[in-house]
């Protein structure tokens, strides 16, 4: 038998069948009455998932490009922008800033850390900056902040706030206009249960302001002509015709699911992976709570390493998790539980995870780990 | 039965069911040894297919994206660039180019026309210019320019060249080492028989030369970092690893039917849709020779709206063709003929077409159109 193979990874994730399956149907031109309707009903659903009344523009590209439409569709070369991060991705959109020619003020956290209303209030307070950047959910940490607080003191200032909602969206609760996020930005290949090569990005009235005035220079990024298209449901370049098919079809599971029951399903998976974890004896490295509904970070026992761990688990197992960065590469993984996930997965990871380091000697018992994240799912699912 | 559907557009094109059955395998992690496994032989197979012993990067966007990021990696702001144009495509690129920062020098001919090496040489010593857009094969037209000729007198001027070749690469003779090319742009949706989200640019020595020096911002589509990424067989940013892999199925079957003879086959269907045309009476539009080995665009009887044919055909039949822009929306429509196109999907186009005028009243003998096709292709095949 060909090895079975898992997907555990905070992204991309695992993909229903359905998806998959139209992924593979014979290709739609794009400017056909055949992809209108599709790109209609995909938007509106974007939209639902997004929570927003504003338009959600499709660009064929990774989240990373969608971030960098929205710093070159609302700043000007030199114009200040407050970057607050607390791991890879909050540095990303710092660095990414400073490369296409932006003034970056930066508010650094250490990784594993979450930003702080004060903080970020102080920051513009002194910086002056009317554009700030915000990770919602911190793929390299597991940390998903408190959102709601950061942007009203955004809105209180005056400034508008760029969302990276990549691995958040349709996982955690994030009400983009109840809550006032001007620009979220997200992908197809996370809670969205797509393949990668899609990305998103919801603007507010208050961004759309600032878009004319923006001047840092921009093509295929360009926001107003992306809309100008999509309001006759058509893109302006040719896009991902297949993954938007598909997209259409797993945004349509999602909110059959209902999104409030997804937010519950992410938050039991996240119990019952810490449960498994902290059964196992190891060191929880994402916060011990529910907000850490996205991935389980965990740092391996003593003398193991964590590539190794990862390693056996892909190539005796057939199991992809998640590694870590910088210091932390050899003592963290991380177990993604976005998307199209249960907890059958779960469980799958950490029988192979206490299997393996059971045969390193590390005199774990095996079935606890399996037991105690049934046992919290369970009571998670009845409460 | 639900209807069947032809697609016969130059661009998206059909894709075989062996790369429809890849797109819908389970995702794998694009940091995964599955992936770079494939991604090393997908770019060995461009490379093949693009005639270069340069690395191609890829791109997760449309054809559009990675013409941009030819621009930003190889110019600074308010540099001058020549814009050669004949069509929808070249007016594009001069379009991006002034909206990115550039001093753009155009070269337009009327829709239709080819450029000649001697206008471009004279245009690149009054102008100054050190880089020229080129478009091998104007798709809004149907014209495939002479590309050798062109690049030779770029070569001799010392300017870099960029090539436009979205609609031609893998249809027609394009020799990017031999023949000098600097940087080659294509997308997976045309000659590559794949779903569009993916593009790709080889880049010569020559321009990795000015890479260092140009100053246009860029972070998505900076080249020396997807550089370093893919020579450890690896992306920057998260790719469409489901669209890479069926890249790679499509890439395969194309080199085992051997790019010569996708090169002849491309010409004889060529042949076979210019010979049904002028049987049904009606007038060229793309060049009647060779040449036109990508899509063939003819007029409409006087009287018959060409956009009323094309809808026709597309709700009675569930065949897309393409039309025309501007003044030629009324008149114009284009069969494509590139990649997954035998000489049964003209025959069908044709008959479809003759069997729609024929009920206009146009007084066309039904069968005249297919039976000149096949005759050609016939010729053709024998030759």
């Amino acid at each position: 038998m060909s090895r079975k193979r898992y997907l555990l990874t905070p992204g991309p994730t695992p993909v229903p069948p359905e998806v998959l399956a139209a992924m593979a149907e014979p290709v739609i031109h794009h400017r056909s009455p055949d992809f209108k309707r599709v790109f209609a009903e995909t938007r509106a659903r974007l939209r639902e998932v997004f929570r927003t009344r504003n338009e959600v523009l499709v660009f064929t590209a990774s989240g990373t490009g969608a971030f960098e439409s929205a710093i070159v569709n609302l700043l000007s070369p030199q114009e200040r922008v407050l970057a607050v991060s607390c791991g890879e991705f909050g540095e990303r959109w710092r660095s990414m800033a400073t490369a296409l020619g932006c003034d970056v003020v930066p508010l650094a956290y250490a990784w594993g850390e979450a930003p702080l209303p004060g903080d970020v209030e102080r920051a513009l307070a002194e910086s002056g900056a009317s554009v700030v950047f915000l990770v919602h959910s911190e793929t390299s940490t597991g940390v998903v902040c408190d959102l709601e607080p950061l942007l009203e003191v955004c809105g209180a200032a005056g400034a508008v706030s760029i969302v990276d909602a990549v691995s958040s969206l349709g996982a955690v609760p994030l009400e983009t206009d109840a809550w006032g996020a001007d620009v979220v930005v997200t992908g197809s290949q996370k809670a969205l249960m797509t393949p990668p090569g899609l990305s998103f990005v919801s603007v507010s009235d208050r961004a759309w302001e600032r878009v004319g005035r923006a001047t840092l220079p921009r093509f295929y990024w360009d926001w107003a002509r992306a809309r100008a298209k999509q309001e006759a449901d058509n893109t302006p370049f040719t896009p991902a015709t297949s993954t938007l098919v598909a997209l259409n079809v797993a945004l349509g599971q999602l909110l059959d699911e209902g999104l409030e029951h997804a937010f519950a399903r992410h938050v039991a998976l996240g119990r019952a992976c810490r449960a498994g974890i902290k059964a196992m004896g190891l060191d929880l490295y994402s916060p011990d709570d529910d907000s850490a509904a996205v991935l389980t970070g965990a740092l391996t026992p003593d003398g193991v390493d964590a590539v190794e761990l990862r390693l056996a688990l892909r190539d005796r197992h057939g199991i992809t998790i998640a590694g870590g960065h910088g210091d932390l590469v050899g003592r963290l993984f991380r177990i993604g539980h976005i998307g199209y996930v249960d907890i059958y997965d779960i469980v799958t990871a950490l029988a192979a995870i206490e299997a393996q380091l059971a045969e390193l000697g590390t005199g774990l018992e095996r079935g606890a780990a399996v037991a105690a994240a049934t046992d919290a799912f369970d009571a998670a699912v009845r409460a």
